[in-house]
């Protein structure tokens, strides 16, 4: 990707110039990094993606936890990166700033809503980048784009000074291209050292394997068959006895009610010009009723029991990130709308119970990368970092 | 105004420099004309007033009925008017494009959504303008702006090369600051000699004037004298026995869901950015039920032989146009739909039934202008207009 230039990739938000050197000498020295345009990068307006909230905005007065964090371990920023509207999308099409291009699927969407973030490092424009998963922003890219990606224990990585959507899921996630990168700014974003040893158990869930695609499941058996020789005690759980369906449904139901919470007096205000599928979204928020939001919380409720029990410390699973690669870019609403119903299956799980997840570039259907993605008890991030690591160092 | 120009009022869409001449020797030789962006214009694209319909379509093939008509009636047309949002809303603001200033209502808003064409006849840029009225977006802008303005009876004037919204309420209407010059207008549209016979029944309907704010209707009270002075025969009779509310839900139940209809397609395939209070409205519309619609049309049914009976030819109604002056510019979307709520209660009998209304120039509250309506049966359009021209001749 040598001869790849900034604007080929539309990854960055226009007119948007940062430039930001690292601290001289710290563990990340040496590397780049860019930001979603949900954090606030002192002296610049946070865009969210949308012209409207970007002028009725004004610049931020310091720099987001996750940006001074990564400026303090050395890294050097050098941008902010397009991101669907508000947050708002799985598919990294914005209307108002372009679809980043995903160099690893040559006319497929990046995914979202961390689009420009995950962009910018596979076309190698950066070395990391920060995203935001709220219900499935960074895992949904890294699968689209063939890179590693982390969505953290939820609450786990301060999210100060990055825009919520919905706080009760909202969590800071990265990417990278290679583990050992990954694992490095995974250390100074968790504030830890990444682990040499490694979980003692692998569950392999059979009800994500036979929700995605065939061709999907397929290619990743060889992934899955190499972690569980690196783990050693391999068996079979399932993710979800309650069905996809019913998790996904009660994510659709909190996250939504709450990203209308976030942004109704902003809307109100400002009545701004957003795309028809965001406002669909928002208003489904605003629309559900006090029945449907006791009955989800008692699903997420349920969900965190079983995920407990399920993944105990020492244990984690492994399922696929996305039940497909990168759809064709500029597809209908009604097409993004099922393809988006099926990608939220395989990620409520995040947003309901807060577990950490980390997506590897380890699948490749007809030349399009998919992501393998293992999970774990909440706070065993640094251990998924690890196996991470180990496969890749095989 | 004569120092008034074009990028002062932000009538016109921008880019769009629309200059035809009309037939050299036609009734309205020397008579300038605007049509709102959504009448076609050959060679150009009709945009609606959004930048996503404009990129999504192609330029026209030929005039529409009514820009045609205007020309091959002698009238020179200067220019494309900005509009609400696919016709879309009530106040004329439009984040596309900038809101059209109301030059007789300062700091107010022009009135939607034949927005431009209003402010364009009201600032003296053109003599007369072209606009739509589906649930009074030719009554409402002619009240705030201070013009006559007309919605012809629904099927009256074609509407071909008119984008639609809700065929079943659409109609075409237009603007002039001067009675006389509405008449001559209103002859080459309507292809009638405007009658000298008047009227012999003056009906005023004391639910409409109740409604509207107290200063409303004391403001039109000078006006209603003289108006039953000149037929000389008036009585009281209420115009919506149902009530206002009735009509209005019945009307905001079938003109979404049609417009839903008119664009869903569009929106699938483009997903387009619009303003939040039109994806709302839009949405709306997607949401009636079955039941919902089949009572709203009940209540058009009931309205429509209630007021068939009430107004025979050779008798007219008059009534407040809307419930108060032009509200001020960039009001909250909460406050908005307030406003818009109460406007429809007088506008919605229009919709719903199809009759004629000519809105007049005659009320002015705290310096703002007011108008006075008057409506007859079905087909009565040119009485109207003479009463209009009689009145002014007084």
């Amino acid at each position: 990707m040598s001869t790849t230039d900034l604007s080929e990739i539309n990854a960055f938000v226009p007119g948007s110039d940062v430039s930001l050197r690292g601290r001289p000498t710290g563990p990340l020295s040496g590397l780049t990094f860019a930001a979603k345009d949900l954090f606030d990068v002192s002296g610049y307006v946070t865009g969210a993606g949308n012209a409207d909230w970007a002028r009725t905005h004004t610049p931020a007065a310091q720099h987001a936890w996750a940006v001074q964090t990564l400026l303090d371990a050395g890294a050097d920023l050098i941008g902010k990166t397009i991101t669907d509207e508000l947050s708002l999308g799985i598919f990294g099409e914005n209307p108002f700033y372009g679809t980043p291009v995903n160099v690893n699927a040559p006319g497929r969407v990046p995914g979202g809503s961390s689009s420009g973030s995950a962009a910018a490092v596979a076309a190698g424009l950066c070395d990391t980048a920060i995203g935001t998963d709220t219900g499935g922003s960074v895992r949904v890219p890294a699968s689209f784009c063939g890179l590693y990606g982390i969505r953290p224990t939820h609450a786990r990585v301060p999210t100060h000074g990055m825009l919520a959507q919905a706080p009760a899921s909202d969590t800071t996630g990265w990417f990278a291209r290679d583990a050992e990168t990954f694992a490095r700014v995974s250390a100074a974003m968790l504030n830890v050292t990444i682990p040499s040893v490694l979980p003692t158990k692998l569950l392999v869930a059979p009800d994500a394997f036979a929700f995605a695609d065939a061709s999907v499941s397929a290619a990743l058996q060889d992934a899955v068959e190499r972690l569980a020789a690196l783990i050693g005690n391999r068996s079979e759980a399932v993710l979800a006895p309650v069905g996809f369906a019913t998790w996904s449904r009660a994510q659709r139901t909190l996250q939504p009610a709450q990203a209308w919470l976030t942004f109704r007096d902003w809307l109100d205000e400002v009545n701004p010009r957003l795309a028809f599928s965001v406002i669909r979204n928002l208003l489904a928020g605003a629309q559900v009723s006090p029945q449907e939001h006791e009955h989800a919380e008692l699903v997420r409720e349920e969900a965190r029991g079983h995920i407990n029990a399920l993944l105990p410390p020492g244990t984690i699973m492994c399922l696929p990130t996305t039940p497909f690669p990168a759809p064709p870019r500029a597809a209908p609403y009604s097409s993004q709308a099922k393809w988006r119903a099926r990608i939220n299956c395989l990620c409520s799980h995040g947003g309901l119970t807060g577990v950490p997840q980390v997506s590897m570039p380890l699948g490749c259907v007809d030349g399009l990368p998919v992501g393998l993605s293992i999970i774990g008890a909440r706070g065993e991030d640094a251990t998924l970092v690890a196996v991470a690591r180990a496969l890749e160092a095989q």
